[in-house]
């Protein structure tokens, strides 16, 4: 695979994630916003990777990453533990407590965006301190299309960086109750327009199982989640949502109101396998035909006559 | 209007309510399950009116009625007072407690259907007990198609008299809470499963702002809500839906996996006007036109390329 042409630079967390729900216990299993993302864009288009891990970092992991061919040069190993992060889901899995960070070498992470990845077309911040998505999107040279996620952390102790990263990007994605706590009103409509006004072309506004919401000045496309029999563990169903969307859009090569549409269906789809496993155990052996599957599936339940 | 040509059956109840939401409060305007869904269900057909109200009910309700074109042989006026419910919601809406229920004349309603309704091909029994919505079931001759709604309260006092309503009805109505106490499963696709197996040969899973499932033993159809700039009350939303939706299965004529989706799409959009307003306020002027347009953005804002 020649890195000189990539697709998609995804700058996010990767860290081991120790997850309780209902049914299950695992420990220290691959996690991170960059590793769903990535791992989920790779299905569509070439991905690279910038973010850092420690030397404890497993090599299976290393290993699943390169499975899925994504471009490894911007992924540091520094001295230390990597990222940890533990977190317990409430009965109906609606809600989650975290029970501990363990930052790490992310604490003095600065990324070096790698010369290959700077003129990537299709970037994505996925959720990390808004000072080193700033950082990232400084090192590219003129990217077509930015995506960025956040978390409520960052608009309670970063929000001014947070606000930087709004007006410089082309799509903010937030979940509803980000949307309500950094605008402060609660109808999504009128907080997704308010935060349309700080600069970006779309605003999408995730609502877990209920679906998306995208919004532009003048449209809005609402996608309603795949129906699932069973939820296995949602961690990461943000990020592979937002990695199928850009992987998909990256694919299509132009960004119109059509291939938006497609790539967020791509995206939500990512999703819907995601959650039906903990970790990217379900991507693992996912074929591009079970997604094209599914696809099809989820436009016949949608369609109006 | 000749009563002959009766399209749609409906039953339910008809009361005062008064509500407080955040920003306002309403005394005593006219509710009730039968209201919401007869007047949008008289968008689309002839609808006939099952329920009793009292002699202090307001001839301007009447005329409300009457200026939908309900037929209103169906509807008692009894000694005493009409049913009152009042309710407050919280701060976002989501929630809403209820303050008092006065069921008042509704004590001691035996339901008699009217003979020129024993003919209607389309019956929605809206949200009343379990034995009530029996009683009128078994006046009915051979309807086309039936559907139920209920509410928390009868799975809690009537559960036997529920279930048979369920097993005698094409179409069951429950929001995502009722389906998953009923069920005791939190999942709502198998939630929707256990019910099919009670022998509806539909379940629809109602979610509020986040849209609702059609579920049958082969198929789904899922269907966001259509997102609104402002709420003023949403009490009545599921009668309104079910409403729009029962009086467009009727004007279609025939119940098809189509005419079943176009129908919702009415019910969802008649659920959008509906809660723009208090009481049937925002009914009393909306014109075919208006809701043809709302269908029309609805269909483009959902469609995947």
């Amino acid at each position: 695979m020649s890195t000189s042409r990539l697709d998609v630079a995804v700058v996010g967390s990767i860290g081991l994630d120790t997850i309780e729900t209902p049914h299950h216990r695992r420990e220290e299993i691959l996690g991170g916003s960059a590793s769903f993302a990535c791992v989920a864009a790779s299905f569509f288009s070439r991905v690279g990777m910038v973010g850092i891990v420690g030397t404890d970092f497993p090599a299976a992991c290393t290993d699943l990453f390169n499975h899925f061919s994504i471009d490894l040069k911007g992924l540091q190993v520094a001295e230390g533990m990597t990222f940890r992060w533990s977190g317990v889901y409430e009965a109906n899995m609606d809600n989650r407590e975290t029970l501990s960070t363990d930052l790490n070498v992310f604490a003095d992470f600065l990324p070096d965006v790698p010369a290959e990845y700077r003129g990537a077309p299709f970037v994505f911040l996925a959720n990390i301190s808004p000072d080193l998505q700033l950082h990232v999107l400084d090192q590219i040279e003129s990217p077509r299309f930015v995506a960025a996620d956040t978390m409520d952390l960052w608009i309670n102790v970063a929000r001014d960086s947070l606000q930087s990263v709004i007006q410089r990007v082309d799509m903010l994605m937030m979940n509803e109750s980000e949307a309500r706590h950094y605008t402060g009103v609660h109808n999504l409509v009128q907080a997704a327009h308010q935060l349309l006004e700080d600069g970006p072309a779309y605003v999408l506004i995730k609502k877990g199982e209920h679906g998306s919401i995208l919004f532009s000045k003048d449209e809005m496309f609402v996608l309603p989640a795949f129906p699932l029999r069973e939820v296995t563990d949602p961690t990461g169903a943000g990020d592979s949502f937002a990695g199928g969307f850009i992987g998909a859009l990256a694919d299509a090569g132009e960004v119109t109101p059509e291939t938006l549409r497609t790539a967020l269906v791509c995206g939500n789809i990512l999703a819907s396998f995601g959650v039906e496993a903990f970790s990217l155990e379900k991507f693992h052996l996912l074929e591009r035909l079970q997604i094209d599957e599914r696809i099809s599936a989820f436009k016949e339940m949608t369609q109006i006559p």
